[in-house]
């Protein structure tokens, strides 16, 4: 037996007794503790931005790269949005006890869908704070109890948050235990988490890849995950070009490090020495490698060669595939078999190209004439999300409070029997 | 290399294959087909009967209990009643292309959210033929593929209603790739399909616990499950005596091999003396064998004592064990100690108790002053189930043809890029 079982078992513990008194809050409970927490973020922010300090100064003995370290940091800004996010989770409909359908049988019984809590959820993460507090709005809001396990890289920033929440639930009379946090490093603690499915009823991953293929290998209980966001933009022929270059450029430059940048641009034939080498100055300009397909690094003498690889690989960063297609079909057979089923987008003016896109595009996302960046809960009009999903199960894109419950039918009768 | 690997994977691919083609058949083919299974079901009805006989004739040669040839066997009136469940599957909406929701966002992007298949499924049961047309019906009528893969027992039946179900297809002009069946009887095929999770995105099993518990560990994709139905009974002290009489009979005894029938009575202390003694000489003259609590059994000299077993026990046939409880507290502890999360009913005439007892109870389906036999698709409403599930994720409780389908994001725009 390992030496944290013992230890794992009652923090998990504590979580279920959290959970079941948390199932029966009331709205008004759980949304004052999201406004007193969003209060103290910013009147701790110094303490805050000291904590984080210590991470990012930390950064360099973790080997982060630069994307991993601006995903690490937190600004004045980024903690105003973040209060911002709990506000809006607060101000959104508390999905427990929503009536998800309901009906009278033919022999009166009446049935009601009701939505409830799902129960106990892991939270494994990797080094951005602010997911510590999106992680448990959403999981207070919809009445689960949390047991949150970050990276050590953000171990300090964390810390300090979780005791800004476990403050701000005890000042409003939620349970404290609804909330826990692993405060040791040592990684055998998720490996025994895993295997409690009689205590935790959902993990949820949320990092690189090897951590999540790590615990959808080991995981006892379902597993709530995208491996990849290796999301692609089409160019198609009739497109309008200089939406294509915004589109182009916003997917892959915005934000480079998180899971809904593009990494892959295909661009039809018909346009491709029109478009491409204007595109690449654009892209090269904000210091994006090009990695290009023979007919690419032509046109662009800056691209280097892509090789089989490049066109699997999710950079997070900016360096960027490129690949001229003869067409729709050879665009879509290039997504089937590289895409990660996370988020695609095809610039067109054609109705029939587009409808064709995103009905053959297997993806949880598929835009018409936008970038792949509002893949997004918030985006999406779902609020905070609390990671998003490729998997075809349960939850599917952006998961925000809804995708957190399950449901039970409750049926009311007067003593009705079934028949044969 | 197990030598059923490529055969398997052959069998999946075609599956694979059949599922992206019925992906985008239309619900008239998918409804025509429906209806021309209905049809060959009532014209080819002495072959299924004759088929159906040889398995029954085997029964006993398989160790099948009463109760297992019960489910077993095919009659006029199940032969009528799946025809008639096939044609209320084709009057049910088709999922497929459902706008789940939708919003113009501030921004003007367009978001969708569409029904979509979930892939190809494998449909693992005993003996119970008419779940092969329900599995088939479901899954074709949602856009999904389906592997059938029927108990041995039952060997004749599934493959007479498989020759029908392959002949309709043909004359809809449906892919007759979508259906597979296996018909070969060794294990190992279960195991090496289990494996396949690039190619099956779901594995539905029904039947024995044993046998799902082997695929819920053996699987490598979601399982839609329940282990049992460990179903109670509770009549609270304030029940309409003659309706918990009428509502304990048919949980019991209406149909008491399957899962949502009731296996265990809990009834409060006050008024044990009135109510059990006569309910006992109804279950008893049902031929129901009693196995109560001391309470109980000094109540009713016919009950045999009931073991600790007995309140895990599951019994599928006509045995109940009974239990005098204290009160709703009582009732409560026991329910979440023993109960299987699958379905429990209450009989009471008392408000605060219906609600505590449905807020409380931890199942997929809780009711009041109701049989537990409407535990069932057709009963609550959703048309045709392919099983119930007890599980959390995806679905729970009774899973028609929404619960067979994922859904997918699809946005237009004009042009948008995300701002920080």
């Amino acid at each position: 037996m390992s030496d944290f079982q013992p230890w794992c078992r009652n923090l998990a513990d504590r979580a279920r007794r959290g959970a079941s008194l948390l199932a029966r809050a009331s709205s008004a409970a759980k949304n004052a503790w999201l406004n007193a927490l969003a209060d103290v973020l910013l009147t701790q922010q110094e303490m805050l931005l000291a904590a984080n300090a210590r991470d990012v100064q930390a950064a360099p003995h973790y080997e982060l790269s630069s994307a991993q370290v601006d995903r690490l940091r937190l600004t004045p800004d980024r903690l105003a949005q973040a209060a911002e996010g709990l506000r809006q989770v607060a101000a959104l409909p508390d999905p427990v006890g929503e009536v998800v359908e309901g009906s009278i049988r033919p022999n009166g019984l009446e049935v009601r869908k009701v939505r409830v809590p799902l129960g106990v959820l892991l939270f494994l993460f990797e080094s951005r704070p602010n997911v510590t507090l999106d992680a448990a709005a959403l999981c207070v809001k919809s009445g689960n109890a949390v047991i949150l396990r970050g990276g050590k890289e953000a171990l300090h920033s964390n810390a300090a948050l979780f005791a800004l929440i476990q403050q701000t639930l005890q000042t409003v009379g939620l349970p404290v235990e609804a909330v826990q946090f692993v405060d040791r490093p040592e990684r055998e603690i998720v490996g025994q988490l895993l295997q409690m499915n009689d205590r935790i009823d959902l993990v949820i991953p949320r990092g690189g890849e090897s951590l999540i293929r790590r615990v959808a290998a080991e995981a006892t209980m379902p597993v709530l995950k995208h491996y990849k966001g290796l999301c692609h933009v089409y160019v198609h022929q009739s497109a309008d070009l200089e939406m294509a270059r915004r589109v182009v450029l916003n997917a892959k430059c915005q934000r480079p490090g998180v899971c809904n940048a593009a990494e892959c641009l295909l661009v039809d034939a018909a346009l491709a020495e029109t478009f491409l080498p204007e595109m690449a100055t654009v892209l090269l300009s904000h210091g994006v490698e090009l990695r290009g397909c023979p007919v690419t690094c032509r046109l662009v003498p800056q691209a280097r060669a892509a090789t089989a690889e490049d066109y699997h690989t999710e950079y997070l960063g900016l360096i960027l595939s490129v690949r001229v297609v003869a067409d729709l079909d050879q665009a879509l057979e290039h997504i089937g078999l590289h895409g990660s089923g996370h988020t695609e987008a095809i610039v067109t003016r054609d109705l029939a190209a587009a409808r064709r896109f995103t009905q053959e595009v297997d993806s949880a996302a598929v835009f018409v004439n936008a970038s792949t960046r509002f893949h997004d809960g918030y985006e999406l009009g779902l609020g905070a999300e609390i990671g998003i999903s490729t998997d075809r199960l349960h939850a599917r894109g952006p998961c925000g409070l809804r995708e957190l419950t399950t449901y039970k039918y409750i049926v009311y009768g007067e003593g009705q029997i079934r028949g044969e």
